[in-house]
């Protein structure tokens, strides 16, 4: 593979604006596209989050400036008016400003107040989305995140907002059949079970926790919702639940990398 | 960038088991992952839909097979149970096999039932999901999915299933401030539009459709919920349906796409 070489990409020219937003996906360089790598060897700095993985780090070239800014999510982090001024401040001074995050960068990823910094300051801007640790995650267990004949939507909400423990559309999510991807839900785990089960879902639906998703340390925990909160309490990485599916129980139900790695 | 090599991936060896799910993306391949694409450069046989983006196509060694199995999502196609013959044959045969799925094969690609049939014939399979049409098309117009004060969830939806249109949840998805991205809505926006204004939606809600998302006839109609069926009627390319987003006003909102064909 190394010896492989990339693709020309047709009507693809990566950083030809003062700003690239850049989804750097779940973890592994695997998941990474194509014109986000090409995007990040045209920089001349990377402004990235905490949470983007060490694989998509190392393809950083050496001679461009990282700055991090340590963001994770909507939890404690950096103060967001204090990474717009690190984006503006480059892109005045005339970089070609790759901003990177973890995921895709669209989904709960504050995108709009760098926009809007961005804007403010004149500076234009571009995005290439990243893939969403919810699809990555349903890869790695063998399963679809919608499926004939059980959901024909799917919900990505968040356990955390401004407010604190976030309000969702418990009701919606609760019916049979449905599924939901939570982000940021650990802490939140018991309020989801709480409001979860007060309308009435079944304490047996499957939740699946998937922790460091794609990484090496990846961990795959097949709970229900009865024993969500102490299926969470140990976990220390990022993690997404998968309310509403349980892991592929066939032995050859294995995602790309884990093959690799066996 | 045809001088820049494919970087090594960790942990990553393509096409391991007989058949590897490949999620193509929207179109181009800016928006293929690496995984993706060494996937297809280590395998004998691609098992593609129709909706597969030209640009995806043209990344196939010549050597390799192409079988067009012509699905379109859940529109009038081949016999899905023709396509899962197709692909046990194939991998049965000891071909190292990829089955090159448009957008995300995880959402609305019917890929459990390929997997039911991979299982019955003791196959084992692995997954590389794609970036989904939903996430590019908002990128394109310079939007987040999620966002701050408007919507702590996002629903991904299909506008058909088995029985024709689809029920959904229309007075969640009703609600001020809510987004949600309906695939496969076109012949079906006169009924969602009924649907959301039975349920009290505003019919100055924006609705953006994206068509051909990311191809270079890539099309962006900025409607509302009150003139979404004319909006659509003239479309004859895959389309998705962004309901609660409008295209960000300023110039500088482009994609890296348009910004490098501009």
């Amino acid at each position: 593979m190394p010896d492989l070489p990339m693709p020309d990409l047709p009507h693809f020219a990566p950083v030809q604006v003062a700003v690239t937003f850049v989804g750097a996906g779940p973890g592994a360089a695997a998941h990474l596209t194509l014109g986000a790598y090409a995007a990040l060897q045209a920089a001349d700095v990377v402004i990235h989050d905490r949470l983007v993985g060490a694989e998509v780090m190392a393809l950083i070239p050496r001679h461009v400036q990282r700055v991090d800014v340590g963001k994770e999510g909507f939890g404690p982090s950096a103060k967001q008016s204090d990474i717009n001024a690190v984006l503006v401040a480059h892109g005045l001074a005339g970089k070609r400003v790759v901003r990177l995050k973890g995921g895709d960068c669209g989904i709960f990823g504050r995108l709009d107040e760098e926009i809007d910094a961005l804007e403010a300051a004149g500076l234009a801007f571009a995005i290439l989305p990243g893939l969403t640790s919810a699809t990555v995650a349903a890869a790695s267990i063998g399963q679809s995140l919608t499926k004939r004949g059980r959901n024909r939507a799917l919900r990505i909400v968040t356990g955390h907002d401004m407010e604190g423990f976030a309000d969702q559309d418990w009701r919606g999510m609760a019916r049979a059949g449905e599924v939901t991807a939570i982000y940021m839900g650990k802490k939140s785990a018991r309020f989801i079970q709480g409001r979860l089960m007060m309308h009435g879902a079944d304490a047996a639906t499957p939740v699946t926790v998937v922790e460091n998703v794609s990484r090496p340390d990846e961990k795959v925990i097949a709970a229900t919702l009865a024993d969500l909160p102490e299926a969470v309490a140990a976990l220390d990485g990022p993690a997404v639940l998968l309310y509403g599916l349980a892991p592929r129980q066939a032995a050859s139900a294995l995602s790309q990398l884990k093959e690799a790695r066996a």
